[in-house]
């Protein structure tokens, strides 16, 4: 039988489950007996649970952070639902499903793998093309690639949105760059590929979506450069050739400059019309990806904008639900 | 008898009367049986209110927003007034007294529109008194003019106070306007009137202050040109002449500018000295009305200064108060 | 035999012809005797003028910004070609080809207007399609749309200019909004189409590109504005129904915000799936636009760089010209 | 006979009269003849003056800014009058009259004066009363006060027009405050006066506009702040009683805080109702001397806008001027 | 026996000791009954107190910010330290030690004001050399300089803080100017001293730390002048001579433009190579203080990061602790 | 003999030597006779010259750039300078010694190099040691270092530049390290070294100090972070050990934060105490030796002010030269 996620409890379900244990507490009851609260995660939320009469042994036994193996029951408190925890242990991590306690991509993933090998397999450049094929003989990176998520927060932040957030980007660039003779295709679909290849150390997707020390350090921008210039020496195994000086300076312009502006953390402003066409799709992306996800998760139906949103610094205006449009005008105050 | 306004209940009183209720919640007492809590609230302020034993048919017979006909019994609650409700439903809309619930300028509106007349009806410009009247004679114009407020927080946020500010920025054109040889005193007079009219539809304040929809998408400066547009196009029906053109763009462009810069959300900055006077007389007028409301409303008299104020990013002096104007030095840490 | 134009003349060409004439000045040489010093133009750039022997009353017989029928003879002066004058007057303005004198898109205006119509008369929606008749019915708003550049100097500087951008931003929307599925492909269309369209106005065109009064004082956002409220006027003509209000104020919010910013001169940032898009692709087709210009416009061959460009506030990389990729090391000091 | 100055030059004129030499310098001609270049200057203009032949020794007998008696004549050159001269010598400083070299206002000083000391002795604060009477007694700070200008080219810059611009915003206090109650007339006034009061210091204006060492270094609101110390310690000889603290504090912080926001250089932003008063009439005053001034300037009456102005970051819209109200809409093209 | 002081405080502890009583609140308990709640503080901490069945005679018999002998025993209330209260009473100040209540420098006060004596008596210009003497000769000053922190929360934020700030930056001054020849050090070491010197009029430090109300309207840098130009007036006592007028408009300079520029409150930019280098120094001195303690006071040893510091805006990087400095590939999702 | 430098030159000298060559221009006399004019350059300026009756296959044969023997005799005209030129051709380069056409420091660049190499042999951590060696043994890299300036124009801009700065950086660190314990003194000595190092490729500065294409397009933070990389990856050789991947990271943030905000092109702001203090370091040595260079290349004695730097935005005040130091007080306008 499949697990019961969190989303799917109700009032008085029996649970026997693994989830994420995050804020745990040691606190003391009215009557100062202690007892522990902590919050349970899975992919689909969050729910809290609190351990009666528990004594700091077993407080120590885990840390936040660790996968718990519980046993409990679900209960209405004050409008929300808790779990009465009557007993929690530390679970053995090779028997967890890690796939439940991040959220991924609606997207087949496989599918949008073999879109993104496609694109660089089939470059013109023998060049590019190669340095593609270095990327993707690299196991490692290709399972980091397919899994990282492409923000933390703010945009395609779920498993497989990094792979997501490439793919749609080098299927408009693949329909923009006719549009702008003199543009560079191969370039600028590399550039695509490359622009967040650093998100796959800069964050951390293992258990729950953050920074590592390194990516808050350095960036995704500086680690994606340094990642370009690994793959870049291995490239004339594959072609018997140096890889152009000037084709390796333009690739590494585009990945410093792909934020657009000195603000936005790139050191460099785009000087190339490839590294301008590159930045304003994903400015397209980006934005469009969170303004859309603003109006669908917003489940509250009966208002025409969704909350505040403090990275687009807006709400959004949904429509359609009421009659405020235009402002009425008071029929009288007397 | 009239009606109790929030900020006349007591310790120990029996009420029963229409409160306009907002934020209700179904929360479960510690035994675990629902009740009721809300907020009670009319121009003077609001009151939390609570009913024990409430199911949730009686909860959904009402929305947030909704006036309610309460009955129930005052009580002090750790220091705070709250109302243990007996008796809920919702009340007929058409027996309320809607200025029972917005907050109202303390002037005399009758009083603040005649001024507003004579300054319109005295214009010398035939084309810009004709404009005057056109708005006049529009009742729907008329009443949204005389009730909206000036904004839904900053200044001047309460019923009667669009009036207010621009009949005070009327006179002070009125005083200015001579020591500047070379402005059109009728200009910036249209200017003043018009400048904020397009809040009358941004806002909205029927029951409690807001933006519509049409507001938060277009803002009052478009707003105010096209109900401008609008008009202009009525005013040869009065004079038999075209409207000059030139003063029609002068006009609009004092709407669009009056903020004075892009970042304030104006398009186009003042560019003429009509333009340039009204928005000084704004600016000094929203200014003074803030800081002087900050300290006329901040009842804590034991203290020199206002709590911080987040539109002006600063805490205004009241003075006055207390010992510390000039740091004692301390007798000695020995 | 056609016209001899500016960028033809050779040293010794003896010229009969008519050019526009600008910055005219009376001087006097060395002898104190006068003479005409102007600059003639046409289309394709600027030459020096001048007439010996000048007296102030032919002068005055014509201004800055006038068409003359010249003759003279081309000569090299210090390193530049000037015209030594022998005879100049006013030309008759209807004689005159108005597409010699200012630059036009190198693209056939007639398919991009072919392009714009069905662009227009195939959307589904069918008061956008009735909205988007009642502009091609305007034979005014077709001769200026057609002819207007989208820019002074920045981008498109030419006549048929706003066209061409139009139209390559409707190809462009036409391709991106599948990936964006919740936003309404109709409405995209129609922002794109009349985002600029207040520049017929807001431009002057039509003997050398500048801003007209109401333009400086307005901009090209209110005006748009207002042109959309007036065909949406029009439009029940044609559907028997009334235009829906939340699509108008959908289609007033992306003319409003497609700037962005603030700082940018838009009064509203955007705040639906449409505007935000339709900003992006504006963004691009501007930003791309000047980038390739500047290198296509830069004939000086020997470097990699373009001048430094005021908008852009960067050079462009055109790259491939020299052996300063990498700096190389000194060889010695010694 | 009274002098010529510069702006009555006319061609052939015979000239002997006294100017302000600037930018001398020593040149060659064709044929390495040495001669003087210089600029003769008057409160009504500058022209240019040479005097061939002219050796070291002249050249060296006197320094720009000096001032020079001048013979020579006038002439026309390239469209240009220069002057020819024959002989120059360094004047007497004694007798020269400096009104005749530096632009003063056009309002009588001395009613200026009037009005200023009129509303400094009629305060009803005695404090403030007598602070104002310790100023006029101060002869060198009156002298400096009635000369100097309020700015060296942004706005009132000409001799008087500090007096000119604060009584100027004396008359505007004493309208506007009655419309604030809770706002100190007497602080406002005496705030008024002393606002730029530091400015006699800060600029030097003996012969020409410029900056003091001390006014670059420190600037007027902090010389300002100093001078106001200074006379309040001198309060007490008057009134008999110590200058009340709080009013002393609330007068220096309307000094430092008048420039409205750090980015003008205020240390401190309004935090009382007259630091704010005094900060929106400042604005608006210099504002509007700065706007009008560039349309009474601008003489070339053919165009609708003033040149851009650097300050302003615009130009103005004079108007009435031409056709291009309205962007004509091109005939045709064919 | 000395004071327990909180950070001291045990479960179970009876304490009776003299703290100081901040947020008092009059609360009922679940019956009914009024109960007084407060904080007690001293340089240590902070621990919450209650005391049961308290009556308002007794709630209103002292106010936050008294000193309150206090009864009661220490316990654990969820997992927090309280204090129940059996008896409070407003203490005596005379026989308060201050010290007791606010932070101070680990630094030998007596050494560091020495060092700072050491540094001024030892200057080599004498009109400097006077000026330090002058202020040292002010035992209210001197009881001030050496009490006073140099922030309420930013940096050295504890009573001796402005000396330590303060004799830091002399020892880095007197190592760094010797590499910059043409910089005075008299001038630079005069400038450290007084640079922040107005904080002991600006900050309040009597009990806890605070803005005086002259503080906030005229901040430190313009007091720290005033104070300036009035030990300058005594210094001729000293020398027999004029203090000479560049080195104190100079002097003037270095503390008006210590924070760098305008952004920062200075209303005027370095522009000497000594105000440069004293800025510089106190930006080093200052951000290395802040981003130091960050470290200190950080004492969740399990991270690898502090919490976010607003000021700095910024985590700050610990290190060392954890495996997550590289991101972790994960190894399946599968 | 010697070279006569451009600075030697005087009236009437016969020159024979080489020089720079720059903005050639072929050019007409009044007799239409072509002419050669251009700049010639070596390290303490430039001339102009001319050689009359120049051919076109004479101004073919050489470029700007390029080094030129040229015979002629200087004279003056108009009070300049110039060379009339009798012979040009150009020079063979390896005859050339490069010293003469670059300003160089006027510090013993060995002396420097040695200091530098005794700050990185002396390291504790062996680790930094080692990669210090590393890039010793690097002779490319050490001539680069050694004779890179730190900047085309802003400051240290002559040969042997950037190693200038850099050991008066680490003489500072060495000094201010013990003032904050907690700092790791090798990582910043470290640093330090490699802050700048990137712009041995950034720059070019063989002939004349310019930009690399890689320069433009990646920025020495890039490029230094890329050097630093490679450089790592050898320390093992030396060590025996993995170099530590913490430390790795802490100096490449430092490399990458050293301009201290995005503002100033670093992609991360400083997050550790090394990088804080490397960053106040480099703003201190940069701040300093501009406005130290400033009033030492002001040759213009007369004037207590240099002309306006654009880079710090201001003048800088020299100090004793003037008068008007105070405004004086005008005597009289009567």
């Amino acid at each position: 039988m499949g697990r019961r996620f969190v989303e799917q409890l109700r009032d008085g379900d029996q649970i026997e489950d693994v989830y994420l244990a995050t804020d745990k507490q040691l606190r003391a009851n009215r009557n100062g007996n202690p007892y522990i609260q902590l919050e349970l995660r899975d992919r689909t939320g969050g729910i809290s649970g609190r351990l009666w009469n528990a004594g700091e042994n077993l407080f120590r036994s885990f840390e936040s952070g660790d996968f718990l193996l519980v046993e409990g029951k679900v209960q209405n408190f004050q409008g929300s639902l808790q779990v009465i925890l009557t007993h929690i242990e530390r679970a053995e991590t090779e028997k967890i499903d890690l796939t439940d306690f991040l959220p991924r991509t609606e997207q087949d993933v496989n599918k949008l793998y073999d879109k993104l090998r496609g694109y660089l397999l089939r470059l013109t450049n023998p060049h590019l093309r190669a340095l593609g094929e270095c990327f993707l003989m690299d196991d490692t990176f290709v399972r980091g690639f397919t899994a990282c998520p492409a923000g933390v927060k703010l945009h395609h932040a779920y498993v497989g949105g990094l792979l997501e957030h490439v793919t749609t980007m080098m299927d408009i660039a693949d329909r923009l760059v006719p549009f702008y003779p003199g543009t560079d295709r191969d370039l600028v679909i590399v550039g695509v590929f490359l622009h967040d290849a650093g998100k796959i150390r800069e964050l951390t997707y293992g258990r729950a979506f953050g920074y590592s020390d390194e990516g808050q350090l350095l960036g995704h921008i500086a680690i994606g450069v340094e990642m370009l210039t690994e793959k870049v020496a291995r490239v004339p195994e594959l072609t018997g050739e140096a890889f152009p000086r000037e084709l390796l300076v333009r690739l590494k312009h585009m990945v410093l400059s792909h934020h657009g502006t000195h603000e936005f953390g790139s050191p460099k402003v785009p000087m190339t019309p490839e590294a301008m066409l590159l930045h304003g799709i994903d400015m397209i992306d980006t934005r469009m990806h969170m303004i859309l996800r603003e109006i669908k998760e917003d489940r509250n139906n009966s208002t025409a904008w969704t909350p505040f949103n403090h990275t687009l610094q807006r709400r959004v205006y949904k429509g359609g639900a009421n009659g405020d449009l235009y402002a009425p005008a008071p029929d009288s105050y007397d």
